[in-house]
């Protein structure tokens, strides 16, 4: 019998979802998801977020065609983080860097990965 | 000449990070920061998170001997996340599990990762 999943979302309905390579375990990006993104995604296989700053639904890659199909889900021991491995079709961030995490901090600051 | 380093804290001072093994890139955990977790995460090598449920800075490994060895920080476009490649000296997650992301999400419910 597996275990029962009740994710344990904040204050604002959301919880933290972080998305790796799932090939090569690269990072790609963080994101948050409310119950509707979290049930589209495992819907779909296609990863949905909530958009903060549109509060709205977001389904990644609806605009820029930049999908991230989702190959793995990982839930954290207290279920208030998911962990998600996918597949991209193109950049990952919307700056159009593969990934989000382009730059290192240094004792000087940043430079690139 | 590096960018600058400016971390964008959420109205609770705290930004979240997340931490991979450094060679193998395996999820280890996900936590919160403060500007004093960073600081002192930078210049101890050691991951420091922000408590929230004890609400003080938490030197991971502390209680338990479990230091997470930092040997990268990488930062996202809009600087409100911070991941951690770090060497892990023994099990991440509080259960003892080596990460606490040891669960994959079915349609049934969660599984063994």
């Amino acid at each position: 019998m597996a275990d029962m999943f009740e994710p344990k979302l904040d204050a604002n309905g959301l919880l933290t979802a972080v998305v790796t390579h799932a090939q090569t375990g690269a990072p790609l990006m963080v994101a948050h998801m409310n119950a509707q993104a979290i049930a589209k995604t495992r819907e779909t296989g296609r990863a949905h977020f909530w958009s903060r700053s549109r509060q709205s639904l977001w389904l990644k890659g609806e605009t820029s065609g930049h999908f991230l199909n989702v190959t793995e889900i990982l839930v954290d021991c207290d279920q208030d983080c998911l962990w998600l491995k996918a597949l991209p079709e193109g950049p990952a961030c919307h700056t159009g860097a593969a990934s989000c995490f382009y730059r290192r901090l240094t004792p000087e600051g940043l430079e690139p990965a």
